[in-house]
């Protein structure tokens, strides 16, 4: 008899901003897999049920020690920050389940994804087309990813950073600003958000040249203004195209 | 003495998909503002606060509404379907309180965005980089959408199209799907999403060359996968990079 999985994006990591349906699902879960960072932020909800943990980088691991629970006959809830559908479990899941599912149920919760969070706390960012890039190198190559980065330029996206650097990865960073910075200069609104609606929260803002510099780490998102991007009394917004009198004011200086 | 406003993301229009935050803004508001379509996928959660909805294009209407009331005392929930900050009216009322808030406190909760939501019930299609463009010609210039669209599919993004056609506009989805097919060719995997999580849901697949001629409207989200996007056993799948040798499989045919 085999179980089920049930794919759920916890949000950026408080109970109070992932969706009733996937606390529902936790709830019913007799097994919750995820990576360590993810498990501790829901360690107050369903102590109870037994928890399989792995570290970053054991996502493969990860999924095929959830399959194997569910073919026991587990209901396994696998967590991702996030929407486990960027960049998350999901695709894993259903790649390692292609052609071999025993027939087993599975099921996606959305969660409200990284990109989103960080911009409520930045103001609005988004109002406008946008590209989701993750730098991580690991899976995709460096190449590929700067060849993104500067098509989202020139078209100009609004462009949302995940995995800006890690601790042993910061010099293609540095690379992958200074080839945005040729597109869109040096003065371009830059947002920062690290550890959004967690302990250690912080939202900073900055312009374009200054972000090679900033102390960043995966825990960050970073979200680069298109042409309309502006600040304006501490928020970051990027106008939607209304015909507003207020668009053509002065917008505010940044200190530095 | 002013009240306070603040920004809501409903998520997908049901309240098991809307952050226990954002039900409790909703819990504490004096008033809902909100376009008619999105007040109605709420109508049961707190049906005794008042609610002041206009339709669609009146977003400055009732923005400057929403701060109207804030002015006067109330505290004000302004909703928006999916994320607030995703096309939706955070950057409006940030833009008309820019250097005029009068200290009116404005927060923002996120919400799960038609394009999560999209991508959960389709499989999933965004575990790689995406783009998400609006084909809304309202507030943005057809050849900027276009270059946008072009951009994103020569560079391999997942495209996540918001909006794709309206009763009125359907001859420049046309000329978009003419654009990507171009360049992505006709065998392209494509998901189509109408109404996720709500009544009327419909998933649907196809490939390309058959995008244009979908039956779509402006409560259908559509994801265009990148190179490495399959469908497999129902599901849209792209390739996350992990060096599986399930990647190598033969993937399902289509059926038309």
């Amino acid at each position: 008899m085999s179980g089920a999985i049930t794919l759920i994006g916890t949000g950026p990591g408080t109970p109070e901003l992932c969706a009733p349906a996937a606390l529902a699902a936790l709830g019913k879960a007799t097994i919750i897999v995820g990576y360590h960072t993810y498990l501790k932020q829901i360690d107050s909800l369903f102590p109870d049920t037994p928890r399989f943990g792995s570290g970053m980088r054991q996502e493969v691991e990860r999924a095929e020690k959830a399959i194997q629970f569910a073919r026991e006959g587990h209901t396994v809830a696998v967590i991702s920050g996030g929407d486990a559908g960027v960049y998350g479990m999901t695709g894993l899941i259903f790649d390692l389940l292609d052609g071999d599912s025993d027939g087993i149920p599975v099921e996606v919760i959305p969660g409200i994804t990284a990109l989103t969070a960080a911009a409520a706390l930045l103001g609005a960012p988004l109002m406008s087309d946008f590209a989701a890039i993750s730098l991580s190198n690991y899976l995709v190559e460096e190449a590929t990813i700067l060849k993104r980065l500067e098509a989202a330029a020139r078209a100009d996206f609004v462009i949302c950073l995940y995995n800006p650097t890690s601790s042993k990865r910061r010099a293609f960073f540095e690379t992958a600003c200074a080839a945005v910075e040729k597109i869109v200069g040096g003065e371009r609104p830059v947002g920062i958000v690290r550890a959004a609606y967690r302990d250690g929260q912080s939202v900073r803002r900055c312009r374009m040249a200054e972000l090679r510099g900033a102390e960043l780490g995966m825990d960050c998102v970073v979200i680069i203004g298109n042409r309309t991007t502006r600040f304006a009394r501490g928020r970051m917004i990027t106008a939607r195209g209304y015909n507003l009198q207020k668009q053509s004011m002065e917008t505010e200086t940044l200190e530095t």
